[in-house]
């Protein structure tokens, strides 16, 4: 791609790079597919800062020619002012320069960048409080291998083998149970093994919304839920979330004025806050689920990650109307890797979630079903939860800590009996992701709260989970984000003592 | 459930028990979710032939009363003539009463039959002519144990954490490279490895597909395709499939008057048929879609259990035009439990389907995806699909002989160089519904052939796979079915010299 600035002209450098790509584009010197330069190789090249290639390729982002994906690239998706034509009829020799469909009829690829950094991940130097996820360095390998080994030795040829679509069996009988003594009662054929709770929230999407309905969500909430719900096809609710979780006052507004299909909420240990519904609270969303007839789906997946007080029963226990779906999954207590989550809701649901299951993929994949049985059968499950939850306890306690020394400027934070994060507030004028930009080139990572929000994202939040660093690694990661967001402060301080905006209705 | 039959009545009895289930539900006396008693313990209990109960379930089903699923039973799904009111605005105490909208709003569970019989696989006296699936006996489990133990072994941890959407990395080179070797040119990017192929064709569905678009399918074709394309918001454009494959006069037709959105097709050793396309219409096929636009989704599952003959390439090695996406699987020559596959097509398009499975379930099992990678990297699977492919010869070959020796009644069938099964056509007068329903008396299942149709089923057609059984129980049930046919061709003959039909175009 050569294009040649003029550093004399008026036209800022931004437009005149994003007008000779366009031009490129239309002359097909660029064609539809082909990979623009990173910004960073081109703002070299040219000698020109990297936001000015960022403002230009912005620019092309919002004519629709060009879409990025993080960690791949920038792509060239449509040509300027180059009428796509009759697609399908044209049968001339001139045809065979139509695009293809998926070429210019796709809507642009949205950014999902809610399980980027991996590569950060590998690298030994960094601290990274990204992501919610288990501890690797605290996975039982040899315990596990040998459950692999014993589920192959012992029903390999029919784990090898295609299976039912609901799932492994005896997997299935070992969570009812698990249930059970937790006051879910459900039966065979009200419980789906899914891959994950994502595909579990996936499929509930398919079968109980259309185009057209309408969501409620926390807001913010789990991303993977925003990913599915927040489709242009659908209209969300968000709803606030509160030091007693969802805002009920808020829900029942919602629910008088308007007919959602279904209600998505992490009672327990929500992502990103932390907060979870007190016992009053789950009593009354249920009544107002049932009175107003729309289905909670109910996410339990951080459950059972709780390293103080009392645990709450879950929504499907307190439920006596039958409104309550629930979802839980082995990826925050177990390994996500092995993608192994399952649903509960009524029999008839559970038909036709399993019938969509199937013409989705068949089934999941029944060696880690069977080997997750295995594990948790022998009570390795239990005893891997147990020393999983006493570091996490630790690395919690590490991160109040160093929150309490090197955030004395006006921040407010969660300090959840459980899960795996902390949800963060800095002063107003702080904003989260220049604060990660700044953090990543001293090898911070976290996730900006903007991330989790469906809409009216508050930018000075954030979510520092604590599970996959050390609680050595959690006192320097939090002292480098205290000292930037010191000098933040100071940078973005108003010239003159502003008035402070009203302020807004506390989150946490 | 109390029912009365009068058998003095000039009401049919299948018609007096539909009326009374229907009393019965109107009453409440048996709610929405409700099991209905197995038809055949119906019929027990009032004395009457099991086919008057399914008759009269027929009637409740076609009212939308109930709905049915193999393997699980029968269900109340609706309550004649009760309208379902106001669903979430009213907020009075008796709203309580309202169904939740999956207990009325949801279509009918549509039957997915082609998963079943899976009770009757573990039976060790029947004879299963039924899935196309590998033979469990011949699985190599002692060095795919040693496989999956060498990668948690080495890489365990990884493999268990959260990974990327598009797979594991080494798995998608080592397809890279075998699929080079057979002139499929595709580089890192443009593959995506997914849960078989049942999942890639989901994400093509939903990226490629729109409510109200069209579809090219053979027809007959695989169940799993026709269970996601000839869903109701679609319009399938199902094409014959003759000697040399997809009927492409036929094809060109519907190009040329109508505009779908892709073309499905499985090229060598076609399911059900086990027809190959020759080398000159895979060629004529790719130029058809270059011409009118149109991707062809190639299906190759089969290719590699070739057991004579030369190979052809594939449509994705012959593609000048990039109109090609190419689906495979470890399914058919490997473990179809472990749920791995993938997709080739360029990277515009990946990165869509990318996307799309990040939101459906983030991402596959890493485990198995490593342990096939390192099975197939040790040249095991090389090994294993020659030991299979001698087998399925065998197998093959025994089922040709006992055809030729138990079918000398006027049934055709193909012969194919490859796959899993044979496809058979009777005469004009036998059912192989019919025939399926004596045959399963006698311990012999098969899929008849009305199961892989989109539309326009050929009744007397079915098709028996030859890889789940061993030449001796070949030769035990292909006779069991010839002396049947014979029966049944007797009970049926006409009573004088009909005029036979015009006989239809030879499907194969």
């Amino acid at each position: 791609m050569i294009l040649e600035l003029d550093r004399q002209s008026h036209m800022p450098l931004y437009e005149q790079i994003a007008a000779q790509v366009r031009q490129l584009i239309r002359r097909g010197a660029i064609k539809v597919g082909d990979r623009l330069p990173p910004n960073r190789a081109l703002a070299e090249r040219l000698g020109v800062n990297r936001s000015t290639v960022v403002t230009a390729y912005d620019e092309l982002l919002a004519d629709g020619l060009i879409a990025s994906r993080v960690g791949s690239g920038t792509y060239v998706v449509a040509a300027p002012a180059s009428p796509p034509g009759d697609n399908a009829v044209a049968a001339d020799s001139s045809a065979a320069l139509t695009p293809l469909h998926w070429e210019t009829a796709l809507p642009e690829l949205r950014h999902e960048e809610w399980l980027a950094n991996s590569e950060a991940a590998r690298r030994k130097d960094c601290v990274l409080f990204t992501h919610a996820l288990p501890a690797t360095e605290l996975f039982p390998l040899d315990e596990f291998r040998r459950s692999v080994e014993r589920v192959l030795r012992r029903e390999g040829r029919s784990l090898l083998q295609l299976g039912a679509s609901s799932g492994y069996e005896p997997l299935q009988q070992y969570l009812l149970q698990q249930m059970a003594l937790a006051g879910v009662r459900a039966e065979a054929g009200e419980i789906l093994l899914t891959s994950g709770c994502q595909q579990a929230l996936d499929l509930l999407r398919q079968t109980l919304l259309q185009p057209g309905d309408e969501v409620v969500i926390e807001n913010p909430t789990y991303p993977g839920a925003l990913s599915l719900f927040c489709q242009p096809q659908y209209k969300f609710i968000g709803v606030p979330v509160g030091t007693r979780g969802l805002d009920l006052d808020a829900l029942e507004d919602a629910l008088r004025r308007r007919r959602p299909k279904l209600i998505y909420v992490v009672p327990t240990f929500h992502n990103p806050t932390g907060v979870t519904m007190d016992l009053a609270s789950r009593r009354r969303l249920i009544e107002l689920a049932a009175q107003y007839r729309v289905p909670i789906v109910e996410d339990e997946i951080y459950r059972d990650l709780r390293y103080g007080g009392a645990s709450l029963p879950s929504l499907k226990a307190l439920d006596r109307y039958g409104v309550v779906i629930y979802l839980n999954s082995f990826s925050k207590v177990g390994f996500p890797g092995l993608r192994v989550g399952w649903v509960v809701a009524p029999r008839l649901l559970i038909e036709h979630l399993h019938a969509l299951r199937q013409r989705s993929d068949l089934h999941g994949n029944l060696l880690a079903q069977a080997a997750m049985a295995d594990f948790a059968r022998h009570g390795l499950l239990q005893k891997h939860l147990q020393r999983c939850s006493r570091h996490y306890a630790q690395r919690r306690d590490a991160m109040f800590a160093a929150l309490r020394q090197y955030f004395q400027i006006g921040a407010s934070w969660t300090e959840p009996e459980g899960g795996m994060a902390v949800w963060l507030r800095l002063p107003e004028r702080v904003n989260s992701i220049e604060l990660l930009t700044q953090a990543q080139q001293q090898g911070v990572y976290f996730t900006p709260g903007p991330r989790f929000y469906a809409g009216g994202a508050q930018a000075n939040t954030l979510r520092l989970s604590f599970t996959t660093a050390t609680p050595a690694q959690i006192e320097t990661g939090v002292k480098t984000l205290g000292k930037l967001v010191e000098k933040l402060m100071a940078a973005n301080a108003p010239a003159r003592a502003s008035q402070s905006a009203a302020p807004r209705k506390a989150l946490v």
